[in-house]
């Protein structure tokens, strides 16, 4: 009998051994694999859906949230996107190859920075089985293997993408365990494949903060973690309060399930008195409930009252925590001590203000005048994403092609040694 | 009574702290805090000399490995370059706030990456006391707070040149808690430190690989690892001769024990009856011990034979493990098996033989035609490193300044929202 163990280590060498093979791949060859990945999900359009159907049902007799089941979800628009999604990603430029930098050294040594692949990526996400086709086409477009592990109940939907997958693989004589999923049956391979220093070398988790905290305490491999986002807005006392109320509204209600929507707001007690009850109003009509501090309760005694847990609280639903601050500085402090370090904003139109903001702020993106919600691979021209770094190592904020790529330094000389 | 726990927990709290305070200071401030140090070293010569007799006694009455020694001992030449390493990271350009790229959108949204220091740097290390002035001085200029933990070899030495930069930094009243030093009485202060999530933004091991595992396995922050170099010279069948037997002697035996020195080197068959006598001629003018795969030993039956565990030992000292090999193909493979991924050579005047290697050889730097001794910060161009990163995520090879900061992502808008 194969142990857990063994399946895992032979999956990963496999994968190792296929990435040298990949790094070495034109663009072309890349494309084609690409394009043909993306002709057999089409192909597969009614397996897919069969199955698909399999796992929503499982969630729905197990009563799974709305949004959830939402998420699990493919419809034939659903399979189109995917479809989309491989072809954009066909479009976008290599980055195995690129030069970054280089100098020649006084001796004549030519030196430069070259971008490569990572090698082998472990990607370990929940839920949406569109990740399977995303996370294949920008690992083999950067030149990487992937192993893929997805959730327990996404199960039928992952093994028939994966079974589509395999069969445009086979087809073009692709470079053989390129793409492997590891079956979901044992739960100890998790925890194995993020053991596996020398095969694999980055593990990306993507979901729930337990599963997140669960690998990276696990893992002796490089984790990039993925958490969600406990996004602020501060309108300080120089803000446009026009401005101010529409982004204050769009940064919550354009689509609160983002990890970039907006949690929880900081208002400058000099302007509290006349923008809360704006605000409020706002809120109140858009049905979306507010918990305040002290201070918010003396003004509007309607709103809940806040909890020390509302600072640090991603709610991913129309509810909203909202303190009143006493300068800039209580509320720089405020966001990088509750905040994730995700997407923050600032309004005002205080160039003091919006400096000191963009510099103290310890975030993975930081706007001035502006929605938290443009934190995306996407808006940010990076083309499709792996998802949003919220590590401070290799990548922060949105991962494409690029934050799957290391680099490594040659050297051209002729003959020269050190003194 | 205050536990490990608390009291680590507490240096990374002040550590964070101060993390914040550093990001913002000006590149004036930081030179003047450099310069203070460099001072204070100079100031506390004889303290630091005697405290380091202390330690240069026990490791003698240890009977500790000579090289250790000569690393452990701070001559007045020596505390002269921990002062010389200073001055010249001062005359480094401050990587901080420097625009990396930008980009304005469709909608009017200027988007701008900017370098930033990550935060608060964890570093252990072993016996070299001139790592915490190195240290302190990079993570400085470079924004960060930083914790050291040294080893108990080096016990009394750190503590002395640690009493030289508190003093210096307490006279011109620098950010508090900026550079401080872990006790080393109770050794599970190293574990803790290492998950200090939140606290801690990156551990940095420097030593053994035994000290760098025990870290990897029991971090839950990131970590980046700076294990040794097991380094290879690929002697093509196209090769220059004269040429590489400069850079096999060079590489090898210019200074052994460092990590991009070579410590095997793999022979192309075609060229092996002509070219190893000569290798082993200069290698035994060398005193250099050989130890040859089964072909090596029927050319050159003097020799040793090597065992499996030689083509991934790294010797530090007048040994190499040598070997034929059928072709580029072959070598490329048992290198990217058997080496460290660190630093490796062709010696070769075939474009496309050199193309091939320095395309498929996964390491952190690949040489044509020149010695791996050049990896190396100063080399590089970099200034002063912090190490060398066996790793391929945030560094590979040389650490410089750059390499001890991320970025983010800044966007100055006019009111956008997202649609």
């Amino acid at each position: 009998m194969v142990t857990t163990e063994d399946m895992v280590e032979n999956l990963a060498t496999l994968a190792k051994n296929a990435s040298y093979k990949l790094s070495a791949l034109t663009s072309e060859e890349k494309n084609r694999a690409l394009l043909a990945i993306a002709k057999s999900i089409d192909e597969h359009r009614s397996l897919i859906k069969a199955e698909n159907s399999l796992d929503v049902k499982a969630a729905t007799a197990q009563s799974l949230a709305k949004p959830l089941i939402e998420r699990l979800t493919l419809s034939d628009k659903a399979i189109d996107s995917m479809i989309e999604s491989i072809n954009s990603i066909v479009n976008l430029s290599d980055p195995v190859g690129k030069l970054i930098t280089s100098r020649t050294l006084d001796n004549g040594v030519e030196l430069r920075k070259i971008r490569t692949p990572i090698g082998v990526i472990g990607i370990i996400f929940e839920s949406r089985p569109n990740v399977v086709t995303d996370v294949t086409a920008l690992c083999l477009k950067s030149g990487n293997a992937v192993i893929l592990r997805g959730g327990k109940e996404a199960e039928h939907s992952n093994r028939a993408i994966m079974k589509a997958i395999d069969e445009a693989l086979t087809k073009i004589a692709f470079v053989p365990h390129a793409v492997q999923m590891i079956p979901i049956a044992d739960r100890r391979a998790v925890t194995q494949l993020c053991r596996q220093n020398g095969l694999v070398d980055v593990i990306i988790p993507r979901g729930g903060e337990a599963l997140i905290k669960a690998v990276s305490d696990a893992a002796t491999v490089p984790v990039i973690k993925h958490y969600k986002g406990v996004c602020y807005v501060y309108v300080d006392e120089a803000a446009d309060e026009d401005m101010a109320l529409k982004i204050c509204h769009n940064a919550k209600c354009q689509r609160p399930s983002a990890c970039n929507a907006a949690e929880s707001f900081l208002i400058h007690e000099n302007i509290a008195s006349t923008f809360l009850p704006r605000l409020s109003e706002l809120f109140l009509a858009a049905e979306v409930e507010m918990r305040g501090d002290e201070s918010c309760l003396a003004i509007c005694p309607t709103m809940k009252a806040a909890t020390e847990a509302d600072w640090s609280t991603e709610y991913l639903d129309l509810i909203v925590s909202i303190k009143i601050v006493k300068n800039i500085g209580e509320a720089i402090n405020h966001i990088n001590h509750y905040g994730s370090h995700h997407s923050d904003a600032i309004v005002s139109s205080n160039k003091g203000a919006q400096l000191q903001f963009t510099k103290e702020v310890d975030s993975a993106a930081v706007y001035v005048n502006a929605s938290t919600r443009f934190t995306d691979g996407g808006v940010f021209g990076l083309g499709a994403e792996m998802g949003i770094s919220t590590d401070k190592l290799h990548a922060r904020g949105p991962m494409g092609l690029e934050e799957l790529c290391t680099y490594k330094w040659v050297g051209i000389g002729t003959g020269q040694i050190r003194d």
